[in-house]
């Protein structure tokens, strides 16, 4: 489908142990959707240096934008800015326009040690603006950084995401069927060969309280018009056999 | 922490389109957790014979069990059992214990094309039985393949979960503080160099109504009694700074 690809790490001992349900993957999935640039692969991964290291640069190689969330706070199990310079071969540094950033912001206050290293990040980052809590994100090439605080991630990934090449937004519509996935499984193969340029998806949901199955048909592409030919007669197609 | 690590392949174009939350993930991790085993890795991919084959080779030799999610319905979008196979390099095939069952749930209808899908797996797999719909998951090996839907999953997860090897549960403590995450950094690190068997990790959160942060102080670990003196010991350090 689109061209423009992209991958999340998410770094985080708290989404692995499930204390935490992650909403950062849908987030950022439905905002690239919109600017048709299409979520290829999510790995979570925990605050382990040489696995940070290793994801990011196989990420980093294989997909056009590669966004991370998590560990870019100033406690000790932070360690994702310094796992990024070393991913990198950069030196990890105070970035002198974070400096100044945090500086103004703890204006009372000691930029401590912990503050001191929301500054730190590879030379020659550039950095991501957050309007909640100050302390910036980065992006280095194809790789952005992001905090994990989903209220925050949201507004620094809405700015940043302005900023990024854009495609042909990826579309979606979709039937719901009360016929067993099974029974409409030929027609929605016979379709799916007939419109290649369209993602043909079928989803089950299972009603516990009337202990009976529907289907989400869903069918997705850039190509509006295709789309809406397709999805008309598939509809006509699934009525015939009973929906 | 825990010598039993596991991962999951979550097989889904729905996820990665931002169309569907995920709640498997955390689902599984508590129900491992509690057995003593760490969920070390998750990844979400489409459904792509070529990816589901390579990432699935890779996560069942790098952990002790592998959980996939998704694909092994009706449907020309369910590839998981034919690249479960294919990965193992082993026949694709009608189990005949899943082809029983399947033939006596649906015995006035027909066991048409999709249904019989249901059937197939790769030769030597063992049934994870399915009390809501039917249609079994399988194991070969270390991987056990799951459905994506939520509430078929947890109930095959459940009866699962009983047969895997577990060792001491991961147990863990939390303490909320309304100190800055940076206020406390300091304190953490000394802490988590004093009790290397456990696990101290800082989750910082952002109410956006009082525009004020707290953070969740989380201690990990297998002994409960190192964890207690753990966090006793934290609690009064935090009460020193001002919480």
């Amino acid at each position: 489908m689109s061209k423009l690809n992209a991958s999340i790490l998410i770094i985080g001992n708290e989404i692995l142990s499930g204390r935490t349900q992650d909403i950062n993957i849908q987030y950022i999935a439905k905002k690239l959707n919109k600017i048709g640039i299409q979520l290829s692969e999510v790995r979570v991964i925990p605050d382990k240096e040489n696995k940070i290291i290793k994801n990011l640069n196989e990420l980093r190689k294989n997909y056009r934008y590669v966004f991370t969330t998590g560990g870019i706070g100033p406690t000790h199990d932070d360690i994702t800015s310094i796992s990024v310079s070393k991913a990198f071969k950069r030196k990890y540094e105070i970035n002198n326009e974070a400096y100044k950033l945090l500086k103004k912001y703890y204006i009372n206050k000691k930029l401590n040690q912990g503050r001191l290293k929301m500054t730190k990040m590879p030379r020659g980052a550039k950095l991501i603006k957050n309007p909640l809590t100050i302390a910036p994100g980065f992006y280095i090439n194809n790789v952005y950084v992001l905090p994990g605080v989903p209220i925050i991630m949201q507004k620094m990934f809405d700015s940043l995401v302005k900023t990024l090449n854009s495609s042909k937004p990826i579309i979606s519509r979709n039937i719901n069927t009360n016929l067993y996935e099974s029974t409409i499984a030929k027609t929605l193969t016979k379709f799916q060969k007939k419109y290649k340029s369209c993602e043909i998806g079928s989803y089950p949901h299972f009603d516990t309280k009337k202990k009976a199955g529907n289907v989400n048909v869903v069918i997705t592409g850039t190509n509006k018009s295709t789309l809406e030919k397709a999805i008309k007669e598939i509809r006509i197609a699934l009525k015939k056999i009973g929906n």
